[in-house]
């Protein structure tokens, strides 16, 4: 494998000294690029965008033609993994993902099959296995799974959910269940991410978009624990470098002082949290990723300086933060507010790491 | 006026003893109940239900029927001020309030007029005036409105929102502009509430639906300080009793410091922080109302139960706290679980008031 030329991002997510603060953004290779809803277009719907090794490569690459990125993080979707367990997933226009199948019984727990990741998703180490190539030692590369409890969602539900009525129903009234298919779902999470780790990929990351829709107890049973199981089975190193593991739970700022307890190596911030009040509650235990709110990017340059300027103040000095949005960027996004965005930071930041 | 029979809600707001924790629901006088649905057909449309006194009272006493609710709330509808204020409100099915007009320049701020309750108004305290006789002293009454962002969301997006992209471009670019409507919006709430509390509220709360979208920095400059200044301006007493405020921000966890710092009486709480911590980081500056979550009425009787026992283990001993969900209930739950619920509440809050 070629030596890192850029390793910012794995720095400060140990907590190693930087000369500036490194940035990449959620959903960085996304439809407010132009090149990317041409390539989108070539490879026809969502889903066979994904499973393109050759496509899934070309719209990871974009953003980081633009801009300069710290951190590369592979084009895929977080419901792969229900989609290879045979619920049979699908993307109405307008109305986002749905699946053929719910879980709704014990029993359907029970024939879900376990997660068969080299037979059923080599289209998604193909592709990390592809970047990592073309990437070519300029920049890292992310992996990524969804959590167990915002996965089993989408499962319940058969949809994205407004209040998860079902979902809740389901955990309320079955925790057995429940219980089940969270496990079963952190075994295929812990394969699916060493597979990417085999594969190439040099940090990962967990997506519980949905954990912050839960109180605090079941937040701690039915979320975090399984987020917990994941990190402890992962795989710790690849080519002689520790793999870091980012938790993200959106609307997760109460539970902080927890997440960091969970053995990952970073929290990532949504953008409701103040990063200095984060900080000054963690520590310097493990690192922090964001947390600009991303509608910040429809505004003017002159905000988007003000505002990152804004969160590097309140993390202060040192190393320990990689810059992100609080969320994904939105499709609507003027590209040119990136630019703006990441050389902001990369310019701002500057002075919180010199002496 | 006639004495209360039950101050139960009133005395824990005021952290006084009470024999058990005293319970109301958001939204209680709502889609779940049948005879709500039989009232809102002859009504019409869901504003002309708001604006017919004698039914906007029948509605509201409907739950007051059923279940042994320790307060009414006045049905009403937060956006009744912008419509006042000349914006347009309608309600298109099943896509949720809509406005005519919007305001997306300082010319559009400025050309809004004030409010003015008692032109415009009138049939939100007639409706007060008329539910106070009818209740005659059995349980207190509690007028709302919502918060000033929380109108101003509305107001600029013409609509619900997922993300607020125009609200916020709106705060992020013409901050002064904002803060100018803002200003206004805040003006309205205290005439609106004031003439509430003259026709008979006996507490009153603000819904801060979407401060919870915002960043901390965002919320205290944009929510928080509007919502304070309310709480400056709002009549103290009536009926030489005290007119305690709540003020229930969703997703507000995180700042509950500055909540109770606000001169209100009580923080309403959602249901993702636990109310045991939310006590601990408070003290008993302010009573805490809340917080179980709504979607746990889809569940049995005995996790209901189960669930009110362990909010109720969490808060512990003594007064300061009104048990409500932590939004409002949503329009499909089985009215015989609600039963369950303040049933629950009333029952095993006992042991907590003792000595």
């Amino acid at each position: 494998m070629t030596a890192l030329k850029n390793d910012r991002f794995l720095r400060a997510l140990a907590g190693e000294k930087v000369d500036m603060t490194p940035v990449w953004m959620m959903r960085q290779a996304g439809r407010y690029l132009p090149e990317y809803r041409a390539t989108r277009k070539v490879a026809g719907d969502f889903m066979s965008l994904c499973r393109n090794t050759e496509l899934a490569c070309e719209v990871t690459m974009q953003p980081l033609r633009r801009y300069a990125m710290d951190a590369a993080i592979l084009f895929s979707d977080i419901l792969t993994i229900p989609d290879a367990m045979g619920q049979g997933l699908y993307f109405s226009e307008g109305e986002g993902p749905r699946f053929r199948k719910v879980v709704r019984t014990e029993k359907d727990v029970e024939q879900l099959p376990e997660l068969n990741t080299a037979k059923d998703l080599g289209y998604v180490t193909d592709a990390v296995s592809a970047i990592r190539r073309e990437l070519n030692g300029s920049v890292p590369l992310i992996g990524f799974s969804g959590s167990p409890w915002t996965l089993a969602t989408y499962m319940i539900e058969g949809s994205g959910s407004k209040d998860f009525r079902n979902a809740k129903a389901f955990m309320f009234n079955q925790p057995e269940a429940m219980h089940l298919l969270l496990d079963k779902l952190a075994r295929g999470v812990i394969d699916y991410l060493n597979a990417q780790i085999a594969a190439g990929a040099q940090a990962v990351q967990i997506f519980d978009t949905w954990g912050g829709v839960l109180s605090t107890h079941a937040y701690r049973e039915f979320s975090l624990a399984y987020m917990q199981k994941i990190v402890a089975g992962l795989t710790k190193e690849a080519d002689g470098r520790k793999v870091p593991v980012i938790l993200f739970t959106k609307n997760g700022g109460l539970w902080l002082e927890d997440i960091a307890a969970s053995g990952c190596d970073a929290v990532g911030l949504d953008w409701t949290i103040d990063i200095g009040t984060a900080r000054a509650r963690i520590g310097n235990k493990v690192a922090l990723q964001g947390n600009m709110d991303p509608t910040i990017l429809y505004s003017s340059p002159s905000s988007i300086r003000a505002e990152v300027d804004r969160i590097l103040r309140d993390y202060g000095q040192g190393s320990g933060h990689v810059f992100n949005l609080g969320h994904g960027i939105t499709p609507d996004v003027d590209p040119a507010n990136v630019a703006v965005f990441v050389e902001s930071v990369h310019e701002l930041s500057q002075q919180y790491h010199q002496g």
